[in-house]
């Protein structure tokens, strides 16, 4: 299936298609236009299990996937998916995630504001200062806020740019979450192995003995090795009590001569080990 | 504010009240019963927010909270709510997590399914074998859905045992999650520090200097005293561009020795830290 994937790439005639996690007009769609630019065929998929499906089958050459937002941390279900999936990390793009303000009203009149849950709380002070009285009403996305926005009377949604104009509403306010700095970061998942650049990461997944002192036997390497080591994740191992998986990012790529050397004495320290991939570290 | 709130749970006399993340019947309120019994006065609250606020002010005597599900990870919103609070972690208790199918109606007849989202997905290949027809219905906590299935005609929910109790209807199916090992941690916050009992465990959070090999500086430490860790989890630092605080568990006392000295090393290596309490550990 990986060749056929390949081969695919390769075939320059071809139109790449890349999927994402949807609905269109959302953060990760911007994020996979930053990255992939406006030739690819565009596919939006409502889970980021059928993202990564999509790609394993090769339905689709590359995925765009959120892995973590700089306030509210990872997510939970792209980091899960590395534990059964054979994809590769071929790269990673950040956007900055301003939430605005969209209507077809003017400001007082609006009612009702509509958003994803996250963003609501992004927006939380916002929305207590200049709009105390709205109702707010929780729903999947901040595309379907959009939409439904366009459709009801005196409403609002906290949404993306882009979805003010793909769902032909006004912009009343722009960067209205309440930390300004605000970005998410996501992956391009492939079945690409990207060549060394001299900036590059290399992402892993471990698990190590269940004895004392074993995870920082495992993270010894890394010293031993002068990696820097950019993130640190743990993540429950589901169906085992309070067993943990650890992933952690570093600074260089698998072809290099230390992190090969590291990646052996790593394996020994561990039960498991993947190597997610190595792809350029975006400044 | 602390030692009015020290002052009260002396006072014997006084039923103590105990707060909890709400509704009532949801597996929190098991985790609170057990471990404060049935004497308290008990309060639900609807966020993790207020419960940290009813505590702070006094207003409680202690509060509960998860803190992390054994297939689903930490819970992020207690972890950040440790940045600016002054409350004492005293203690920690977990449950067994089983789901159940709840309804007035036989299954045959079920349409449909209410439960919240994280027990919609613990319950995806059983609702799939077993009711494939029905319509599911993500609904704000486990407790909501039990009433709401206790009002409608053919409907069932997903929630706990003492939600049938609570809202009148019949246990259909009991531990119908997809993983049947399911279990959640809580927490148990005030202002109490409890004394050493030979079998506890301390809370750290800190944060360390933005250069390389620094986190793994600040873990020596706990091998140089022989800590044993139990427990890492990242968090983003809000506001702060990809820097991380860490969340350290580790077994032994803060009023032990060796926990005393590995303390005051750890405070040389970082930038912040704080010791969020030291309790018993649960078997």
């Amino acid at each position: 299936m990986e060749s056929t994937t390949k081969r695919k790439i390769k075939d320059k005639k071809r139109r790449q298609k890349v999927c994402f996690l949807g609905p269109k007009a959302t953060f990760t769609e911007m994020a996979a236009v930053k990255k992939f630019g406006h030739s690819p065929e565009y596919i939006p998929f409502n889970s980021i299990r059928e993202v990564f499906n999509a790609v394993e089958k090769g339905a689709s050459d590359f995925g765009v996937v959120p892995i973590e937002n700089s306030n509210e941390g990872s997510v939970s279900s792209t980091l899960d998916m590395f534990f059964d999936s054979g994809l590769e990390i071929c790269g990673e793009v950040s956007v900055e995630v301003n939430q605005c303000l969209l209507s077809k009203s003017v400001i007082g009149k609006i009612k009702k504001i509509y958003s994803h849950p996250q963003a609501l709380a992004q927006c939380q002070l916002w929305i207590t200062k200049n709009l105390p009285h709205a109702e707010v009403i929780a729903v999947g996305s901040t595309s379907a806020a959009a939409e439904k926005a366009s459709k009801e009377k005196n409403t609002a949604a906290i949404a993306s740019e882009l979805a003010a104009e793909e769902y032909g509403l006004n912009i009343i306010s722009k960067k209205i979450q309440d930390q300004p700095m605000n970005r998410t970061r996501f992956l391009v998942i492939g079945s690409l192995e990207p060549k060394s650049t001299g900036k590059d990461k290399t992402s892993t997944l471990f698990v190590v003995h269940h004895k004392p002192g074993s995870l920082f036997d495992a993270l010894s390497v890394f010293k031993t090795h002068k990696l820097n080591m950019t993130k640190i994740e743990s993540r429950p191992i589901k169906g085992k009590l309070w067993e943990y998986a650890f992933f952690v990012d570093f600074q260089g790529h698998k072809d290099n001569e230390n992190v090969k050397k590291a990646l052996i004495e790593l394996k020994e320290h561990t039960l498991l080990l993947k190597v997610l991939g190595s792809y350029p570290e975006e400044d």
